[in-house]
């Protein structure tokens, strides 16, 4: 980018102009790059790409951990695969990018560049199972995946490719597999709330929004830009659709063949970084959690008149010889005014400044600074390991107190129309009494958004909510609580 | 697979049945599955997954302490960024897969899923390189890449999709370019010899055989099935071609606008585990460098009449969860017997065995066995952290030592036609005068090619070889010594 424009201060509003500081951040930031020239596909710049590789890190340590196994399957899938599941194929064919040519040669049999991979895993797992000592089957893969979007795309959170981590789980029994889904959300938990400090709540879907080809689906809402609802990791229940239509079956302890009972779940890194950026972020730019950031430390030399500028140097060289084993750190060498690097970084989210001066000499101290808080305090050098060693964990805590307090106080409860229009503009979660998530609730949810813009999120997963009252909108007896938001 | 396969001992004799011994081994040891209904694609299973994502780390570690930073770029390329440097499509447009269709619409602009990336970056490249300042660029991306095939598809060795790094860099002058490529091949050296144990020579290809677009390219050439050449991460100096007809410039220290000077270089895992499990495997399956094992160690028990069979299960239990915080490690529980036990995980290649029987568990002792040499010892419970420690590099030493070893045997020289043609079926390099890598010696290389099968691998690396005599075959003053093989 120009220089002009790098080395503006950075200060939009987030809460006003939530698009704008969004665009403008991804792209200041040198996080994304949207120039390429094939419309909904990105470039991820080295700031995006470290930190999706962490994020991938502790997706795939929490899925090996739980019996999950590393495995890659083709990016391409046979028409003939691909149509074997009626809804699935119908769910995900308007947006299959097709080849049909190998150099100048047309294909035998045109191939998707898969859209999600059951229809290329599915067909190996009906190979490998055989028995119930094959079972639990627990799979995963990390990915590209491409879908020709015909909605606007915004990056990071609609893309016409994106990286994402699915996993692909097959069990003997239907409990198994839907103990499965709940471990799913307790991964989700771990790493996106107690890991990045992004709050959020499990749905189960009305039956119109769940995944092609599931049984159910449970999906995690987020929320930014003032209380829009992001899609987080959905986990989904597919009972024995696919291991029938795939033809995946074993034989039980009692010599019996059967179908097993499937799940799928699959966070997308991109989305989970967006969620990142737009939650804790600022006026002033992103602020990282201290686990993600690209970087995760500057060193800034201050210089006054008449200071001893060598010695500056030499001391935050060595600082950055010796940091640089255990951080990702960068010593600010330009020569730009302290001010503007200071603003630099912020911008970039760098949770952790230290500052070296003549005062720092002089006393072996440190000035630091952080990015969350913009708290400035002065340690003794020799205090600096231990202070390093804990501040990943406060700047999280900070970091989570404050998205909780936020998200928490974006739950509303409406029991009538007139109390529902009301706060529709609000921004957030709104809980009201509703007929049905099953189709026949659909007509409902469609009167919801047309009049409202809110569209039905799904039942709160995990707290038993009775039903109170009638159905918002048609007045029938009230089977369940639904949640209300608006999607950004 | 059926458990009488999985279960019959694995024995090929690798010299005089590599092409059996290597298809059968991927298929039993469970790496690769070619089972997938879309012709030259892949499935990789857990133990390749692994150790391939392994290999990656390696280079990623290596790619980034010299500077490089991770991207990631579309895996789609539109026609008329491929179609900017003629030579480059000249050379990868029959093997391109074409993407026309999303859903049931035609694209607007076909689209090519990636052969390499160069036309995918360096578009972007020209937007951000500007100034001196921006320079060197050190970027690498970690993906796939698809290649239409028309030869004959060889499981990780020549597949329609593959796995790798690519590094692609820009430098002011050229002598930085080509110091780059130095630098690949140290890059190289350093993985694959030093930490994999796999013994090659890099080489500054034939004219007709560098990649398509640069002016040189050095190929690592390593030696398997009984001396034929598998090729290794290869590097590029690409000149000034791309950064000309991409438009990549920058402002000098003098204000002057020039062209940068370009590299790339891209190490292929699936190839570099293919070079692995070639090089080191023996009759009795895959021996695996212990760095890169998929299961680094192995708890047997042994049980014999009379032995307490609860007390040696808990011993190998406690074993096993005390191991498994550092280790990739499998405590095998079945029902088998323990010699059905030993080839099962020897086929797998897992470096260490630990055995725990009466003797063991009476005497505080752990009976160890390695993969590598198959010597048995017993040693004290209380040395096993020691022990492991240590013996990671006691067998890369030793496997690069018998692997260097085969490798020395396997240099020649001939000095006429007639020479060569005895040694042509040894396997091997066979070292000749010849007159010119360029294009006027393309002919000779032909003659040889139809007459012996050999291949002009290039001029060496490295060590400088004064030309002697006349070329081998048109009898021109030889210019330089270029070294001859067949490819596997």
């Amino acid at each position: 980018m120009p220089e002009e424009v790098a080395d503006k201060e950075f200060n939009i509003d987030k809460e006003k102009h939530f698009s704008e500081w969004y665009n403008e951040l991804l792209w200041r930031a040198e996080l994304i790059d949207q120039r390429y020239n094939v419309k909904g596909f990105l470039v991820h710049r080295p700031n995006a790409t470290i930190a999706e590789n962490l994020i991938e890190e502790m997706f795939e340590k929490e899925l090996q951990r739980r019996g999950h196994k590393p495995m890659r399957f083709p990016a391409v899938i046979p028409e003939e695969n691909f149509e074997k599941e009626a809804e699935h194929v119908e769910g995900f064919s308007p947006n299959v990018f097709w080849i049909t040519h190998g150099g100048s040669t047309k294909l035998e049999k045109k191939l998707a560049l898969r859209p999600t991979s059951e229809t290329a895993m599915y067909i190996m797992y009906a190979q490998w199972i055989r028995s119930y000592r094959d079972l639990p089957f627990k799979a995963y893969q990390r990915c590209q995946v491409w879908r020709y979007e015909t909605k606007h795309t915004r990056p990071l959170l609609r893309d016409r490719e994106f990286y994402w981590i699915e996993a692909h789980d097959v069990f003997e029994s239907k409990r198994e597999a839907e103990r499965q889904v709940i471990e799913d959300m307790e991964i989700t938990e771990e790493i996106i709330h107690n890991k990045l400090g992004i709050p959020f709540l499990y749905f189960r879907r009305p039956s119109w929004d769940k995944f092609a080809g599931a049984e159910y689906t449970f999906g995690a809402d987020a929320l930014i830009a003032s209380g829009r609802v992001l899609q987080l990791p959905s986990t989904h229940f597919l009972g024995q659709n696919f291991s029938k239509t795939f033809g995946i079956s074993f034989i039980d302890k009692d010599g019996n063949e059967r179908h097993p009972w499937q799940t799928c779940y699959g966070p997308a890194v991109g989305r989970i970084l967006a969620a990142v950026i737009a939650v804790h972020g600022d006026n002033k730019g992103c602020v990282f959690p201290f686990e993600i950031a690209p970087i995760q430390i500057v060193i800034v030399p201050i210089f006054k008149t008449g200071v001893d500028i060598d010695a500056i140097n030499t001391k935050c060289l060595m600082l950055h010889e010796k940091l640089k084993k255990e951080y990702r750190v960068e010593f600010d060498e330009s020569d730009k005014q302290p001010g503007a690097k200071f603003y630099y970084w912020e911008l970039r989210g760098v949770p952790i400044r230290i500052e070296v001066g003549e005062k720092e000499l002089h006393e072996a101290k440190l000035t630091i600074v952080r990015r969350d808080t913009g708290k400035r305090e002065m340690i003794d050098e020799k205090e600096l390991d231990k202070y390093l060693k804990n501040v990943g964990k406060e700047i999280l805590k900070n970091l989570k107190e404050k998205a909780d307090k936020d998200f928490n106080s974006r739950l509303f409860e409406a029991k009538t129309k007139e109390e529902l229009k009301k706060l529709a503009d609000k921004g957030g979660f709104i809980k009201v009494p509703f007929c049905s998530i099953d189709s026949d609730g659909k007509p409902c949810a469609d009167v919801i958004k047309e009049e409202t813009g809110l569209e039905v999120r799904g039942v709160l997963h995990g707290r038993e909510e009775a039903a109170k009252g009638k159905c918002i909108i048609c007045g029938r007896e009230a089977k369940l609580m639904v949640y209300l938001a608006k999607s950004y």
